[in-house]
């Protein structure tokens, strides 16, 4: 299988070749043949898997059910909501149209696709809410420079579509969406982050009213984890979806949509990952414990049968052995590039004392437990790894939080890689001109009390934004 | 949303009506805007999820991780094996071409992606087995007529990779996967199937074997539930997939496939479904049971509160209450439509009496369940619900297979509706000749250890063909 051998760039030297080495020797994933695309190995799939099973919960809490729309979308559709057109009309991708179809698209969303059976299905005010989530492949035709998991032409996602009889249930569902968001990503994958508006310019092609979650990398950029979008009656207007009152009077319905999408791994590798490789936060890890024996021949069997003995106690962690044939410290680099976030050695000398010893990937603490503690240890350490990854997270988001009055001080903190609190007026050819000026654009915007100057116009305003550049 | 009055035609009458009127009023799919395409509804997605819990369960056992790979497959990869690139070239769908990019299609099958990937990933013999699976969408231009989960053009499948170093574990990993899919085909889904071997006209286009699990449906045709082929080195030699041996010697790998899809939902509502609509076994309904109370407006609070009462205790079946403000005839038409296995009937009588009613979907068997006995009854019912679908579709089965002895003989049988064993020659131009004349093909091949006279040639065979209309 791949190399794995330790990183040839430490993460604060070279982050970007840092990124892309640790993808690729935490196996994360590789490159597909075919430019932009991305090939998601196990290691990566699995963390994905363990994201979907605690969303479904999420979703079933919230009766939201699973639901599974066509790859293809006719063209025609994309027309109907003139925003959602233009917004998506660079990144289509089309299918080579055979003998009578008509033009048809590869999905880069299915909000189109989807209303179009809302309108089938609802009716009454008895049909609503109704509420869909589908987990798919979208893919969208990007021309920056693609990154794994981060910024893919083809990506593996969620998309939830709900429709309402009233605003305010649409309004509440979007937010309802983006605090589940949030609590997914920092109590799961710790990694903290920054919740608001986005911007007229930033906000999703179609909607009203879109909510973001941004977390800051390393690097200083900004990455959006997943957002939450109030359509209001755009869409339904556009795709006739409507229902009959209590007083049977036809009314068009509310709608949100909210996503998030396999972007969420690059986060975590970029946001944990050190010079060793990928730090798995243990919530989210399919293998919490990689259990190395140290083997000698006079004592292989009976360090074997006790490393097994342990796996199966801790069969709840996915506590994996390594028995291969190589050496302990060959051992002990590849798991620790795979990010398993506890380890544990046992040799014929732990054995006769009967103890193990105990090594934080996160912070390389070592520790010798003795065999009726291990239990304890291993929850208390899992606990303690998956609290100090999200406050070492939290730490890094705030020391990169800034705030600047004028451009220039704008391009200087952005150019040492911080999230800059500015006063801007939200408005498309204000952030025009800002992103010409400075490369950055907004992240999210904010109501203040106070007035202050656009940074960009110069006008009052009471709006500020954190701008920063971004993937 | 979807009119959910009765069918309007009988199974026995009009088979294809019937079928489609099912799908859509069970809410298992709906049409898409694009021909030959479908909408997953929520009721058949959840089907598929359980299939899928069920699978990955398997796949855990057998130490086969889950990956990703590209939606979009260079043109010239299918090039590389001549059979494979001959078998599926009618049903591509091509991506129109951007910018510099090569020519690129919609994955039909991922074969030649993945042993791309897998030439790069294995290196030795430590790295093998390689056993991947990818759950995902797959696109296959038909030109056949389409029909809901059983011929569509986009579905969802499974398709398990795998590569051994030896001959024998790619011939004992076909006819263990094959086990596995029989297994949880007659277990969960109560679908008896023949398994055998397909044909060379039949077997997958690069295989050097094709096991293949064959169900009957009601109107004698045969429908494929799953495939596993042991690939040899075909594609090893095509992709150059290559390990050094213990002696440093480079081998070519032997590999296998193997997949499943939506369509097996298709199977599930065309054997088991009757002119009340659907009917779900109870290992794969996720809603086994529905709660239908009997209100009026005196003792509608207490029959509500026994109702959840009860729903919780019945949680682990997913229990659901239908409190809706239609009657319960209407409810009850609805359920058995929907095909939920059990339902549970409260009203205050009972309530006064400590019992409920309890009606098996399958046969309508009705039963005064006393409160006490309640979690018994349940579990007892189910059982066998799912045992007597089983048995029922065994029968349904066994009276469909029949045998002939002369291309007459077999032209009567199978517009009776019958899979008829027949002597056959397994060489492509004789099948040929036999679906000239019959429109029949062969599903399954098996050898006797008698001899007989090929139906078709003329000439002395051991082997013999299972010969059907199919799906």
């Amino acid at each position: 299988m791949a190399d794995s051998k330790g990183l040839t760039v430490k993460k604060n030297e070279n982050f970007v070749d840092w990124y892309s080495e640790v993808v690729q020797k935490a196996e994360l994933a590789d490159h597909s043949p075919v430019r932009g695309f991305m090939i998601i190995r196990p290691r990566a799939y699995a963390l994905w898997e363990n994201i979907q099973n605690y969303f479904n919960k999420v979703l079933r809490e919230k009766n939201v059910l699973n639901a599974y729309f066509p790859l293809l979308i006719p063209d025609y559709f994309f027309k109907k909501e003139a925003e959602h057109a233009q917004g998506f009309a660079p990144e289509l991708a089309y299918v080579e149209q055979k003998d009578d179809e008509q033009k048809l698209a590869i999905r880069p969303t299915s909000e189109t696709i989807m209303y179009d059976s809302y309108s089938k299905w609802i009716r009454s005010h008895r049909d609503l809410p109704l509420k869909l989530n589908q987990w798919c492949n979208v893919l969208r035709w990007e021309v920056k420079q693609t990154k794994p998991f981060v910024r893919t032409r083809e990506f593996l996602w969620q998309e939830g579509h709900c429709a309402f009889a009233t605003r305010d249930e649409a309004e509440n569902n979007m937010a309802e969406m983006m605090g589940s968001y949030q609590q997914m990503v920092e109590e799961m994958l710790a990694i903290p982050v920054l919740v608001g508006r986005k911007s007229k310019m930033e906000k999703f092609a179609g909607a009203i009213t879109t909510l973001t979650m941004e977390a800051i990398m390393p690097d200083g950029k900004a990455l959006q984890m997943g957002t939450s979008h109030n359509l209001g009656q755009n869409f339904a207007k556009s795709f006739n979806v409507m229902f009959k009152d209590k007083n049977e009077q036809d009314q068009y319905v509310w709608q949100t949509s909210w996503g998030f999408s396999t972007r969420l791994i690059g986060a975590l590798a970029m946001v944990h990952g050190d010079d060793k490789g990928l730090i798995v936060p243990p919530k989210v890890a399919a293998n919490k414990i990689v259990i190395v024996p140290i083997l000698f021949e006079d004592s292989r069997t009976k360090v074997l049968a006790q490393c097994k003995h342990l796996a199966s106690q801790l069969s709840e962690y996915g506590a994996i052995i390594d028995d291969s044939d190589k050496s302990p410290g060959w051992k002990f680099s590849e798991w620790e590039m795979k990010g398993i976030p506890l380890r544990i050695e046992i040799g014929p000398k732990d054995l006769d004392k009967k103890q193990v010893v105990m090594v934080r990937r996160d912070n390389n603490k070592k520790e010798i437990v003795a065999e009726n503690h291990i239990i304890e240890s291993v929850k208390k350490n899992l606990e303690d790894i998956q609290k100090d990854l999200y406050l070492n997270a939290k730490k890094m988001l705030e020391s990169k939080m800034d705030s600047a009055r004028d451009i220039k001080q704008l391009i200087k903190k952005l150019e040492e890689g911080k999230i800059v609190k500015v006063f801007m007026v939200d408005d498309k050819r204000v952030e025009e001109k800002l992103k010409e000026e400075t490369g950055a654009n907004s992240r999210i915007v904010e109501e203040e009390s106070k007035e202050g100057e656009c940074i960009v116009s110069g006008q009052k305003t009471k709006t500020i934004a954190y701008v920063a550049r971004n993937y």
